[in-house]
Formats: C-alpha cells, sequence, structure tokens
C-alpha cells in the first residue's frame, strides 16, 4: 500500500498463498468435469478472533457464488473442496472473517469452566445476537431476537442458565447462518478455471493414415476405408482416433518417398504441405473423398464412442490459395519472394510458414479461426495441434479461448517437442493435452524424475501429459533396438504412467522398427511420404496386449489421472515399480521389466500399510494383465517378469477379510 | 485472455516466474543499501528468434528506468544484478524482444559456413539495418546507413566480403544500441523493492531498562545514568540500545514485584502500562528525567554510532490521557465500562487495547503515527514494535509504509512470538526486522531446520531474523540449566547464525538464570516490575567474548547477512558446524558444542574443494575467538571443544600459497 491509507476500515483477515494458483491467477487451473477442485489458503489475522472460510465457486455466466465452509488444517492453512458439475469455464475465490460471535462464545466457555462470568459478559453476547437477527428473518431472527432478550436477563432467568443457553449448539447454528460480513476480505484476484470434458483427463488416441487405410495393397485409401480402420482402433479400445491433414497436397516442390527433396510423377507428398488447386484448410484431398464421406466417418466415430481428432496444421504449400487471394499473410522477402520455411541452411521450399506479425493480422487470425469453426461444425471435437510453439503465445491463447468459450467441449494437443517452458507455456494459454518427452524417458531414475516434474509440481494443475511411445516422426532407438518385447514394455508404461497415452499405428502394434537410417528416428519408407499397406491380423500384433491395456484402464479409476503416482523402491533397476491413487483412495500398483531382452526378477519395497492393509495378515495382488493372482505377506516381495512373457505386472490388490463363517477371502 | 483480442498485435516474448517477488509482487522485497539485487526469470517466444532482455530498475522517485542487461543461464531462465544505491523505495521489471538483426546474423553465419548465402538473405538483413538507421542518430545513425548500402551492393562489393562485413562485431555492437523494442514485452506488476540501511540487515542489539542504569544500588536511574550504560554497551560493540518504554506508567491495577496482582506504595509497576497524569506516549516518566535529558542519551549514542530504538507499545494504562480525552479510541461495554486487556480468563486490568475496529479510526490512526512522528523528531530511528500482531495488519501496512516513506533510514523491529504466517505476514508488510524462535531452538537438527526455514524460503527475501537468546520476557529452560556456558554459547550462536541478533542485558553477560518458579520462562525479580542493581565488572561476565563476538561480526562481511548458510556433517550430534558465505564469497567456517556441560570432539566433514582450496594442500583454519591456527588436509578434521574454556570456534579458513621464494604462507 505504500503508505497510502485505505479508504474504508480496511479488513483484517488476510488470505495468503490460495492454492490451486498458476502463475498467481495469470492463467487458469484446468479440471474435467466430475472431478473435486480442492482449495487451500492460509488465512489469519491479529489477535485470537475465531476466524471462518469460505470457498466461493461460480460458473463463469452465473452472477452467484457457491459457497463451501472451508476449515481449518492446522498452521492457519485452511481448505475446503467441490465437485465441478458444469462443462464451463469457472471462477473461484477464497472470503474469510472474523467472527465475533464465536470468539465471544468461545472466551465465554473459558469464562464458565473458571466461575467467572460477569453480567457485562452476557450484555456483549446480547449484542451480538441483536445484531444478528436484524441480519436475519422470519422464524431465525424471531429466535435471535428472543434469545437477545433472555441473555439480558429480561425472561428473570439464572444468570447460570443464560450461560447455558448463550452456549447451546442450536444457537451456534443459527448465529452461524448470519454472519456479519462486512468486514470480511474476499482474495483477489478471482481465479480462472478452465472445464474440460473428461477426455481431456483420459484418452487414449490412435493415429492412422487413412490414404493407407486401404485393405487392398497399392491402392489409395480413402475416408470410407478408414471407417474400418476406425472400427479397428474400437475393438481395441481406443476413444480417440487422429488423423494426419486430410487436405489437398501441394505440388511445388513436393518432396518423394524418404523425403526426398523430389517427388517423381504419382508421388504423393506429405499431407503437411497443405493446401493445392482443390483448396486449402477446410478442403478434403480428393483421393480421400468427399465431405459426406468425412461426415460417414464422423458418424460412425459417434456411434462407437470415439471422437476424430484433426491435424490442425497452421502452414501453406505455395499452392494453398491463401498464397495468392492473401500474400499479405506470408513474409514477403526484399526480392518479392515468399518466406519458405527454413532452418538455416536446410530449407523446406514446400511450406510457407503464416507470417503472424504481419500488419494484417487481424483478418488473419480470423481465417484461422474460421477453419477450426468450420470443422467444429462438421462435428469435430479433438485438434492436434502441429507445432505450435512456432506461432505466437497470444494467438494460441486468443484461439483457444474463443473456441472453448463457445465450445467448452473441444479439446486441443499442442504437438510441441520443444523446450519445457515453453511446452508449459503452451498448457497455461490453454492447450488441454500436451506432448511430452516419454518417448526419450527410458531408464528407471530417468522415468521417475520425469513423472515428478509432471506431477509433483504446479505444472500438474495445468499441464496434461499425453504420452506417446512413437509418432510418424518419432521412431526412438529403444523400440528400434528393443524387438517386440521392447514394444510391449513401452505401451505398458505409456498407458499406465499417464491418464492419456496414444500410438502410431498400425506400425506401432505391428513393431514397425526399421528407421531410415542409423542415428535416425525417421521411419524407413514413412508414411509421411507414401503409401503403406499393414497385416493388421499378423501373428506378432500386440493387438491383444493394447485391447487388454485399454480395457484395465477402462475398469481401474487409478489410471484415468495424474494426481498421486508413487514409486516403490525395488533392488533391480530394471524392475521400475510405481501405484497410482484414484480420487477416492483407489490403489493399483504396476511392476515393469525394462529390460526387453532377458528375464529380471529381484524384491520390492511395500509396506502393506502404506496400502492401508494389516500389516499382520497376507494379502492377494491380482495381476490384471495375467490375471494371476499372487499372495504377499510382509514388507517385500519377490518379482520375475520374463519378456517373452509379459513386459509387467498391473496389480490390483486386495486385502485379506474374514467371513463371519471363519473362511478367508480377499475383497 | 478469455478468448477476447488483444488490441494491437500482442508482443511474442513471455516473462515468467520473476524472481525475487513476494506473493506475486503484492509485497515488497527488501535489499539494504550496497546489497545486489538479482533478478531471474523465465524468458521464451515462439519460433527460434534470438531473444534479449533487460532488467528495469529505478528509486521510486525517479521518472526514467536503469536498464541492465540480462544473460541467459540455460533452460530459458536469464538473470541479472543491481547494486543498490539510494535509501528510498524502488521498482523493477523485466523487458524482452525478439531481435531480428541477431537472428538474421546468426542464419547468415549458419549459410556462410554451408556456402548457401543468397543475395536476398543480404537485402533482408540491408533492411533491418536501415530501420536502425532510422532510429539512430549522429555517426551511429551515418554508419549504419552506409553500411545498409553497402550490403545491398550499392558500393559494388563482392558478396563475399559483404557477408563479412553483415558478421562485423563492430556492427553487432552498434545494432545492439539501436533495437526494435516496438514489441517489446514488459512483465507486470512492476514488483516493490524496499531499501533499508544496512543496519536493518547487520545490527547487534542491547537492551537495559534505563530505571536500573544508576550506578548506585536503590537509586531510580535516570536518562543521564543511561548514557553511562550506553557507553558500556558501546564498548562491547553493540550499535543498537533498545530501551524499553520510557513513559508516564499509569497507577489504577498497578503491578507489584514479581507480577504481583497488587501494587504497593513506591512499587513502580510496569513500563508497558503507558500513560498517567503525566501524559502518555509522548511524554517522560519523570524520574526517569526530561525530553533534555532524552535528547543528551541521543546526542551520546549519536557520537558512538549507536541508534537508540525505543518500543512502540500501541495500548494504554487506565490512566493514559487518551482514556478521558479519546473515549471512542476504546471498545465500550454495554455496562459503559471500557474493556481491559484480557485473555479469558485471565484479566489484565493495567491495560486498555486501542480498538483498531473503532468508527473513528481515522484520527486514531493519525495520532498513533503522532507518536512515531514526535521520536522520529527527536531523532529516534529505531523501534521495537510491541506485540504488533494484537493489532491489524492493515495499521502496520500503512504506518509504516507512511513513516518510511518520509524517512526510509527508520527501522521498525516486530515483536511478534505467535504462529508463523502471521509472523511472515508481518514481515512482508514491511516490518524491517523480526524476532524469532531462536529462543527455543537448541539442539543441531531444531537449528538447521530452523535456518533452513528462514534462508532456504522466499523468507528470505523480506523476513529479517533478529536472533536474542534472551529477552525481559524470555529465560529459556536452557539457560536456567546451562550455567555460563549455556549463555556462551547460546550467544555465539545467536550472533554468528544470524546477521542481527540482541541480548537483554546485564542479565545476559551476568549469566542471570533464575526464574520466578519451576518451569517458567519469567525472571525472579523481573526487571519488568522493580528495580534491579547490576554489577557489571563481576568476573563471570561473558563482556569479553561478546566484545570479541562483535568485532568478528564486523571484520567479516559473511557473518553480516543471512544468505549462503551451510551445514556441515559431523559425526558428534554435539558439535553444530556451519559455514556463511558473503556477497563476494567470502566465507567463515562456525563450530559449536551445544553441549555447556561437557567437552565434546569428533570428526568434521569438509572437502577442500567446497571451499574453494586445492584438495592436495593443507590448509590453515584460523580461530578468531582464540586466535589459535590450526593446519588441516583432506575431507575429515578433528574438533574437540571444551565449553569450560570456550563455546565454539569461528574460523577463518586461509590457502596455503607457495611464494616465488620458495616458503609456503597461508592467505
Amino acid at each position: 500500500m505504500n503508505g497510502e491509507r485505505p479508504a474504508a476500515s480496511p479488513a483484517r483477515v488476510a488470505i495468503e498463498n490460495l492454492r490451486p494458483s498458476v502463475a498467481a491467477g495469470r492463467h487458469a487451473v484446468k479440471r474435467t468435469v466430475g472431478e473435486w477442485l480442492e482449495v487451500t489458503a492460509d488465512i489469519h489475522a491479529d489477535g485470537h478472533d475465531e476466524l471462518r472460510a469460505r470457498l466461493l465457486v461460480r460458473p463463469r455466466s452465473e452472477p452467484n457464488w457457491r459457497e463451501v465452509a472451508m476449515a481449518p488444517q492446522g498452521n492457519d492453512r485452511w481448505s475446503a473442496r467441490v465437485r465441478i458439475e458444469r462443462l464451463e469455464p469457472h471462477l473461484y475465490t477464497v472470503e474469510a472473517w472474523a467472527d465475533r460471535f464465536r470468539s465471544w462464545r468461545r472466551d465465554l466457555l473459558r469464562r464458565q469452566q473458571a466461575n467467572a462470568v460477569a453480567e457485562v459478559d452476557l450484555l456483549v453476547g446480547a449484542e451480538l445476537v441483536a445484531e444478528a437477527a436484524s441480519r436475519a428473518s422470519g422464524s431465525d431472527a424471531r429466535f435471535l431476537a428472543a434469545t437477545a432478550e433472555a441473555l439480558r436477563g429480561e425472561a428473570g432467568e439464572e444468570q447460570e442458565a443464560r450461560v447455558e443457553r448463550a452456549l447451546e449448539a442450536s444457537l451456534l447454528s443459527v448465529m452461524d447462518r448470519h454472519p456479519d460480513r462486512g468486514r470480511a476480505a474476499r482474495h483477489a484476484p478471482e481465479l480462472r478455471l478452465d472445464v474440460d470434458p473428461e477426455r481431456a483427463r483420459f484418452s487414449a488416441w490412435y493415429e492412422f493414415f487413412p490414404r493407407s487405410s486401404a485393405p487392398d495393397p497399392g491402392r489409395h485409401g480413402t475416408l470410407r476405408d478408414a471407417i474400418a480402420r476406425l472400427e479397428y482402433a474400437s475393438a481395441m479400445g481406443f476413444d480417440v482416433v487422429y488423423l494426419p491433414p486430410i487436405h489437398p497436397i501441394g505440388r511445388t516442390h513436393r518432396k518423394g518417398p524418404n523425403n526426398s527433396p523430389t517427388a517423381a510423377a504419382g508421388d504423393l507428398g506429405s499431407p503437411w504441405a497443405i493446401g493445392a488447386a482443390e483448396g486449402g484448410h477446410t478442403s478434403l484431398h480428393p483421393e480421400l473423398g468427399t465431405l459426406d464421406d468425412f461426415r460417414a466417418l464422423v458418424a460412425r466415430a459417434r456411434e462407437l464412442g470415439i471422437e476424430i481428432a484433426l491435424d490442425l496444421a497452421f502452414q501453406c504449400s505455395p499452392d494453398h490459395p491463401w498464397v495468392e487471394e492473401h500474400p499479405e499473410w506470408f513474409l514477403a522477402r526484399p526480392d518479392g519472394s515468399i518466406q519458405y520455411a527454413e532452418n538455416p541452411p536446410k530449407k523446406y521450399q514446400d511450406i510457407y510458414p503464416i507470417h503472424f506479425e504481419s500488419q494484417h493480422w487481424e483478418p488473419l487470425w480470423d481465417a484461422l479461426r474460421g477453419v477450426v469453426d468450420f470443422w467444429v461444425d462438421e462435428g469435430v471435437r479433438v485438434f492436434r495441434v502441429d507445432n505450435p510453439h512456432t506461432k505466437p503465445y497470444p494467438f494460441w491463447e486468443w484461439l483457444i479461448g474463443d473456441v472453448r468459450g463457445r465450445h467448452p467441449e473441444v479439446i486441443f494437443l499442442a504437438e510441441a517437442f520443444t523446450r519445457p517452458k515453453v511446452m508449459a507455456r503452451l498448457a497455461a494459454i490453454g492447450f488441454n493435452q500436451s506432448y511430452t518427452y516419454f518417448a526419450w524417458r527410458n531408464t528407471g531414475p530417468e522415468l521417475r524424475e520425469y513423472m515428478n516434474q509432471l506431477t509433483g509440481t504446479e505444472l500438474v494443475e495445468y499441464f496434461r501429459p499425453n504420452f506417446w511411445p512413437n509418432t510418424p516422426d518419432i521412431l526412438p532407438e529403444f523400440l528400434q533396438c528393443g524387438g517386440r518385447s521392447g514394444f510391449a514394455l513401452r505401451v505398458l508404461l505409456a498407458s499406465t504412467l499417464s491418464a492419456s497415452y496414444g500410438i502410431y499405428g498400425p506400425a506401432f502394434e505391428l513393431c514397425e522398427d526399421r528407421a531410415v537410417k542409423p542415428g535416425s528416428e525417421e521411419y524407413l519408407d514413412s508414411e509421411k511420404y507414401q503409401l503403406r499397406h499393414w497385416d493388421l491380423g499378423a501373428d506378432h500384433s500386440l493387438r491383444p496386449l493394447i485391447t487388454r491395456l485399454n480395457r484395465i484402464r477402462r475398469d481401474t479409476t487409478a489410471l484415468q489421472g495424474n494426481r498421486g503416482i508413487t514409486f516403490h523402491e525395488t533392488d533391480n533397476d530394471q524392475l521400475l515399480a510405481y501405484s497410482k491413487t484414484g480420487p477416492e483412495g483407489e490403489r493399483v500398483l504396476v511392476v515393469v521389466n525394462l529390460d526387453p531382452h532377458h528375464a529380471q526378477s529381484g524384491w520390492l519395497d511395500l509396506e502393506p500399510s502404506s496400502f492401508g492393509l494389516d500389516p499382520g495378515l497376507p494379502f492377494q495382488v491380482h495381476d490384471l494383465l495375467s490375471d494371476a493372482r499372487y499372495f504377499w505377506s510382509g514388507g517385500r516381495h519377490y518379482v520375475e517378469l520374463d519378456p517373452e512373457v509379459q513386459p509387467g505386472h498391473v496389480f490390483q490388490v486386495r486385502r485379506r477379510v474374514r467371513s463371519e463363517r471363519d473362511f478367508d477371502y480377499y475383497l
């Protein structure tokens, strides 16, 4: 306040360290419908008055706050929680005040215990009750007015009886309904809560190239072919199907197979070189089909409970209609040419970046929003955004805020594989999910540290990781070298460490592990540049494992969020053990063999009491992957995993219960 | 932004996690004159542009920012530091922008290395240089205009020569002087920095009761007598002398010796029962002397380089003139009586609390500020504030801000022994120093944990601890039981753990350890209620030790601040070892025997390399307390301390240097 006197007698109560809060309220906290928001704050005042505090929450469109009483947790920390019901942006804050009646009542109790009640003490209380009567109405007002009279002795009661009357719980509960909040402190600023559909928190993604979805080798797949692949993904248990760009592909500087700088006649080019004579970001590549075909795909997805995710790649091929219609949206060089994408000295002449710092940025932004709106109108609710870190933060904050202001069910996934703070910022300004470094975290210490960064810091409030063991751009060295078992353990990790995960298939489940050259993470004969035909029924397919994992995830609430992960010690570095806890305390225990080549065994430390189990009783661990059940007791447990058999255990932990008829079972 | 489009094309650079910052800028960070302010922030943007950033700092009264270039530290973290020179509140923030010329220059270098420079690349650079020319003036403008021409080839140079010209360091330095900051991002809000005199950070306090300062036993001491005690404290090396209240003492409900509820005739009462017929908070107790006597005391203090600290106890005896003049400043009860202080069922009828929630709070606040202004006008620059946690936070924030806005050299010490968050809040809203829990932290783990709380958290930015081993209210059990050695080790800890410390004397140096009763921390025959006569020349006085400690503190910059404390492991729990580091890297090592009764010995872990010493060479530790010197080598060192001899070591660590003439010495 810098020595300026407040305008009115200021509130005495301090409300500090309100959590959750992202960058002091600059960004919104995220929750999904049905999740709890637990709010804590330091609340204190001078002196020794009894304080009261309420959490205030409301959907942004509602004028009135919903109020939830906060309870002290010790050390001046208060908390309350509220379940979020509506798919709409919310606001929340905290209000607190010194409660004179409660303070007086506490003191009266002490005086009573010390036999030291004075007549004036009751008169002070009578004043407080009378004031509350004037704030109340109806029966409360009549009750309080009568109580005030009685406390003053006007009903002729003995002092002892009046003290008892003053201390009655019923009086307290009526007084609590009519507090004097005239000097209540309110936390400023109000904090923002973004509310998303459940799929923003818990989702399983399957990516495939529609043009490779034809059942007959060599033919260009269509959106109608893609319906069968959608059903295949659905049968495996995926609930988001993500398609790389489906728009017309540019011809100028088109890339050939294996990213060759020149294309031969008939080469298909990269779907990310968007735009041709046939249209741009709101058109369909003619060989894939028509808008009606797309609508059929979306309709079938809806029947299957799947969301179709489109790729939002805001860049243009030199043949994109915008290049001619709106040259001002691209960066002109002094020689009149348009600046193509480059990472000097590398050139990507098949791509023109959009010039976001254009003087004509407002119509440009509107046009880009128009792209999103077009596909939203076609029923698309999920967008995977290509390289968002090469477009300005304020653009995304505006675009996502604007679209979700009208369609709060829309989900944006940020495909930014860049520096950690840039990725965090993109999440903070609105992206609902984010790609991560998971593909390059392989050892136990790496995975533990990374999970701690994601879930043990402020990130957990707004950055929702989506774990991908592969993408069309990323065939990690681990998958190149680990064989089928390597693929199996990586999908086990992805699907149990993170509530959202995804695979690029069928390359993944068919264990495609051939890189274009040593030291590269690019696929050989990458689908980015050519058609591929996949034998979905191959014996070695991981489809059964993935199907089982997705079913386990659906049945296990602890795997549906990212809070409350705990790592457990083992005496073998290759055995990674962790448990996850759901919102109501449900626990699941996962043990993974990180070595795809050898069986590994060792001892796992797990105290039964830390799982809420009786340390004196054996308990059962039920492997949801293999259906095997093991009986464990004590704090150390032997585990042995052979990668030829299964990549790990996903244990449900069952406690031993003695029935009334004197036999034991496990619950 | 909630989907609203920014008014102008928004800045692309994000500036986040600016540190230091207290509660997101709600409160000021504290520094003293001559200290460094090091500012760090996460700074990043979309894409791959080269960024530049500057720390902006200014005294609040200056319109123009001082700018200091920030440098990247890795992981998108940037930093800069600035030395604070003026005793005045400051503001600071950070500005950052994408630098197009630096980005272009980096790319040109890559193109040059790949032999891939195109003519248009030079044209792009020429445009940037020409734009800078239009922002510059004088020789810079001429140089840049000529360079732009040359880059375009208008001077007829070969491309190779023009590329060399574009990459010249001299061009970069001129371009750096004229950046395009039109789209620079500025961190909001601007952050506040409170600047205090050095004594706010580094001070040694001595408290005594003037009425006990007469040289002849039994006589009531005067402010003239207090001058001799001031000189005694000065000779010991103290630089703040704090006097309990020196105002007229109330007679109504006056307390007798040892806090007896009734006073006999001639009993002096507690100085904290302020106010009588002779006056209130701006009057002097007649037996202490006149305002002229006080002025003489202040003048002598000034000669000695000592600040006189007064006690600011905002409460009144029933005889205080305000009780009659301003009954509206006190809480009236329904029976017309004034509410006295109480902690039910305990009553403190000699004290009327001030009613800060009075309807007439504005004249009340003015009157209280008038008390401070009165003593500031009399030359008082330090106030020890009694129980600030029983008065509203907004009052202190206003009072301290107002007084220090006019007198930034004034220091307020908060005497709040209450809950941690309340103490932290008082510091955050303006108190320059704070009492602490030090008196009750005795074991090694307790002291380590407490120092970590104070110096390893955000507290270090605004909460300046003042460590007191005793006060007139607190004779800790440790001192009651530890004998003279207990006092010695406690003052060694206080004066070396905390840059500010104080003792209540002469009780402390004379090792007064008698409590009024078992289990109490009250002194027997406490000076709060009666005169005491002290034999300052007693043989057992700790005066020599304290004098030595204060001299060491003055000579050792590492002991003059609270940043950079490190604890070192020992194999004996009773040996506590820690080192402190000064702002320029100076180190001091302290080893304390926490056992006042027995000699203790053990091994101390201290790697020479962690002290910047050559691990292969022996080094010297010079005990500044005893002047003994020891030669240590390797990482483990034997220490033995006998409490009868000395409570610990305060080591200066000297490294071995070989002279040119081939003999070794220690520096």
